[in-house]
């Protein structure tokens, strides 16, 4: 009963739902309840499968459903949530309109300070394209001002703030940019990749807590590549973040009750709650990852046996579709590796 | 990693999805996820909360999005499920759109006996009233022809059978008119309650899975009732059900092979897979909604300090809110016992 890392905690999750397969509130969902928090998942859109397959079937919900959906949860006294994650949202309403959410639940925790934390990744694009509407970007530029933690990777950190990143420089301006234009508390980039020749492929991800000044604080962890594409790890990245920040927080003393979660300037950037967090959450991603690499190879070698007699590559669409079944993630199988991560990539000063 | 009672198994979960609480499948998901099994979760509506509140919003899904969403499946090869559960459907034309799916899958595997086993909760009612639309019966009566196990309530059981259930002898009646008319392999009747004046509040389960010439081995549990009413313990019984009653079938030789996973004639009532799954899943039933019930009450008790000043029952509409939550099921939190079932519940011959 005592197996779990953080004291019950009610999640509001609202992101995508798929029926098969692990993205959105289908990935964060399981993350979250398997280190012990209470998730209350409200699905943006229902789709068979992720986009990654190149062809779905499902439907989205209006901003209105949304609406709804938390009024009915206001309606029976079952808002009293400690945290919210949003993730992928169907539309700026959409957008505008979990914004209304988190905004109403952070206002009835004004009198009581640390006790609600938005999580927030603003899901737009990667690799340097929009995959959402355009109008969604100033909906979210909007959003973002209320958020406690926000969860960009390079392309949307770069949207949000401006700032192109290309090197050490121009990413610490993004992320002060982001500190002092929209005083977000917490910050982290989940995927910086700069090109170096020669060097073994390697991702890192970098964050920062603010300064009583807003100052960024701001640390980086790097981890090996996997030479393979995964849909739905950024979920991964928030929902155990989620649970391992407010671990790491509940650790420390006093934090839990402080404004926004935010550290003693005291406290230096590799001894960050956050950064201790984010160790855990790459070490249980780089564990889960690297099985469903495994699991991935062996599933594509059997296809490629079993079609080995025809010609593979005459029917390129289903082997792609066969790609992507392979490749999603292997998560319940691999519950030892969400509750147990062994910390290998430690966070360093940027 | 080995800490699964079953081998990897592909679930099609057909059922209601609440934001708030577990009923449906956010009750079916994560019990069949912590016991190791792939959970494809199609759901039929999504309400904010269930309906024993009251009160709710939310959409329901058409029939169209249903089969829309298996069709999503079905065009990207993730259809290749080894079982299928199907609770709560929001109307007649849902139910015919899932038996369509059911019967897709079943047509499939008709050359692998045993490679797919469809457990259906035929949702119609309780205590002796319908809560769906009368054309739903029908609609039912012509599903559980295709179904391996049902899981109906007593009520539910009557309205299949056509048999009153007001004793032994008509218990029995109801199971084998069930067996021979629809031919279905096995049956679970969730709870029986007959009325023994000045006897300790119990319920029973009683189940049977047919011979080879239809006749039933009817197998019966009886439990200490809990003094408390819990919503979602129908889709908990058939979610630890799936899960169970697999792991019994691969601990019989060559059973997993057998269509409809039917035991050879010389196995006795009480040493059925379906027996012994049972056994297991009224251990883990009973020990969460124990643990449930210290939790209500510890909630209410708190409620009703908070409110004691003013007159607590002149707020009956907020004390009935107040108590559906309190009686939420216990789930994330008591993932041991999920997992680790201790047995004190024994099958006995009726």
């Amino acid at each position: 009963m005592s197996d779990f890392p953080v004291p019950e905690t009610r999640v509001l999750a609202v992101a995508s739902h798929v029926v098969y397969g692990y993205v959105g509130n289908t990935m964060a969902t399981f993350v979250m309840q398997s280190l012990g928090c209470e998730v209350a998942a409200l699905n943006t859109v229902q789709f068979s499968n992720h986009l990654g397959y190149g062809q779905a079937k499902g439907t989205r919900a209006t901003s209105q459903e949304i609406t709804d959906l938390y009024q009915g949860l206001k309606d029976s006294y079952l808002d009293d949530f400690q945290m919210m994650l949003s993730g992928y949202l169907p539309g700026a309403a959409s957008v505008e309109a979990v914004g209304a959410i988190a905004r109403d639940l952070k206002y009835k925790a004004t009198m009581k300070p640390g006790s609600f934390f938005w999580v927030l990744d603003p899901v737009m694009g990667d690799n340097g394209k929009l995959y959402v509407a355009e109008d969604v970007v100033p909906a979210y530029k909007d959003l973002v001002r209320d958020a406690d933690l926000i969860l960009p990777n390079q392309f949307e950190a770069e949207t949000l703030s401006g700032v192109k990143i290309v090197d050490m420089d121009t990413l610490k301006q993004a992320i002060t940019m982001l500190h002092e234009q929209y005083r977000i508390p917490h910050i982290m980039i989940t995927s910086i990749a700069f090109p170096t020749p020669g060097a073994t492929p390697s991702l890192s991800v970098v964050g920062s807590t603010f300064t009583s000044d807003a100052k960024p604080r701001i640390f980086g962890i790097k981890i090996p590549a996997i030479d393979c594409f995964f849909s739905g790890t950024g979920d991964m990245f928030a929902a155990l973040m989620v649970a391992r920040f407010r671990e790491a927080v509940t650790s420390a003393p006093g934090l839990m009750e402080t404004a926004a979660w935010v550290s003693d300037d005291s406290v230096q950037s590799i001894e960050l709650p956050l950064a201790k967090a984010t160790e855990k959450v790459l070490a249980s991603m780089h564990e889960v990852l690297s099985n469903t690499k495994i699991k991935r190879d062996e599933e594509l070698e059997k296809y490629n046996k079993q079609v080995g007699g025809r010609d593979a590559l005459s029917d390129e669409k289903k082997l792609r579709l066969v790609k992507s079944k392979a490749a999603e993630v292997r998560l319940v199988r691999n519950l030892g590796a969400l509750k147990h991560p062994n910390v290998k990539f430690r966070a360093e000063t940027v």
